[in-house]
């Protein structure tokens, strides 16, 4: 399922460790035309077109027109489709990225923590829909599949593993995590009740000593 | 991300509960110029084009080509573009809708079984890739959402909960089976590690304690 259209911009190296953005087009004269903030502008227009449209949809000509940019100013700034990818994702991800601190300490409490932690996230309307485009993104192309997952790997699971005193932390935290993923599933895609409408509250309740488990007990 | 190019495929009823079949076209020649067997040829094609492209890609016509029938025939036997998936579905979620009887009787040991009988169905490249398909479609497009939430409803949620005796057994059911499904998207979609590469036995152990709180203990 390759998105069509995309030409060049679906060149990548090997996914999740994006090599430095490449420099090439009319880097200097487009710069100079699209004002000061356009790298803002394009990453902000970057991550609403690949929420919208999934990462096959989206080219690297569609965000520079959602900006108002040069084509070769995404370029300049970003390098391929696939960083352009990377840097909308990690935007998205940012409130997600915290989650190593919520779990800090461990403690009787850590799995309710962690499950707290996924609604605070997901309950909201304004930070679940991206989330929800980036799980698209992942589910139908690899290239977006191997970026969450470099994202994922290096600013969280590392972090997460560093503050649990289990054998095997980072299996023990993707278990957790996987828990939470699939009830985001169940709940907010697939939309399948009892789930969908119970109160986070009841879920918390029933999910928390699970969380807990892989969290602590060794 | 509605399709493009489906046209009156689209047009549906109330998703999860299709509506009987329309007759229309040209059902009786194109049936006897199809000859014996164009039913379960036009299923086959079906369940092939969903896996292949996703709901959003596949067009009645598409499928009609592929099964080599006329596109009155497709309609005349299934209806909808949305009758043609569930049937589809149906048939692809067969091996999973058998999740009931391995969880008959309950036991010590019901958690285990029931993680083990989701690796026996995943682990499985043949039965695993449809079932991806499937999840993808789902999470892309809402009918596909709705018509794969009614299928489980009506086709295995009330029968696993029917053996578990438990208060709110539908509610702990998808508890546990959104752990699994959350595994198997962390697994097979996204491929981290370890989970990605580890022992399935390892999993079954560590998640079996989980799934077990679950369907028995109230």
């Amino acid at each position: 399922m390759s998105g069509s259209g995309n030409g060049p911009d679906d060149a990548s190296s090997a996914p999740g460790t994006p090599p430095p953005a490449r420099r090439r087009g009319r880097p200097a004269r487009a710069a100079a035309e699209a004002g000061p903030g356009a790298r803002e502008r394009i990453l902000a227009a970057a991550r609403t077109e690949f929420a919208e449209r999934g990462y096959d949809k989206t080219s690297m000509r569609r965000i520079a027109k959602a900006a108002e940019v040069d084509s070769a100013l995404v370029h300049h700034y970003f390098g391929t489709k696939e960083q352009v990818f990377a840097a909308a994702i990690e935007l998205t991800f940012a409130p997600a990225l915290t989650m190593p601190d919520a779990l800090a300490g461990g403690g009787a409490d850590v799995g309710e923590r962690m499950a707290r932690f996924m609604f605070g996230i997901w309950e909201n309307p304004v930070s679940r829909q991206p989330l929800l485009a980036i799980m698209r993104s992942a589910l139908t192309n690899d290239t977006a599949a191997a970026v969450l997952r470099g994202l994922i790997e290096r600013r969280m699971l590392q972090r997460v593993a560093g503050e649990l005193d289990v054998p095997d932390p980072e299996f023990r935290a993707q278990l957790a995590a996987s828990h939470l993923i699939g009830i985001a599933m169940l709940r907010y895609v697939i939309k399948m009740d009892p789930v969908a409408s119970a109160d986070t509250e009841e879920i918390i309740a029933m999910v928390a000593p699970a969380l807990q488990r892989y969290l602590t007990q060794s």
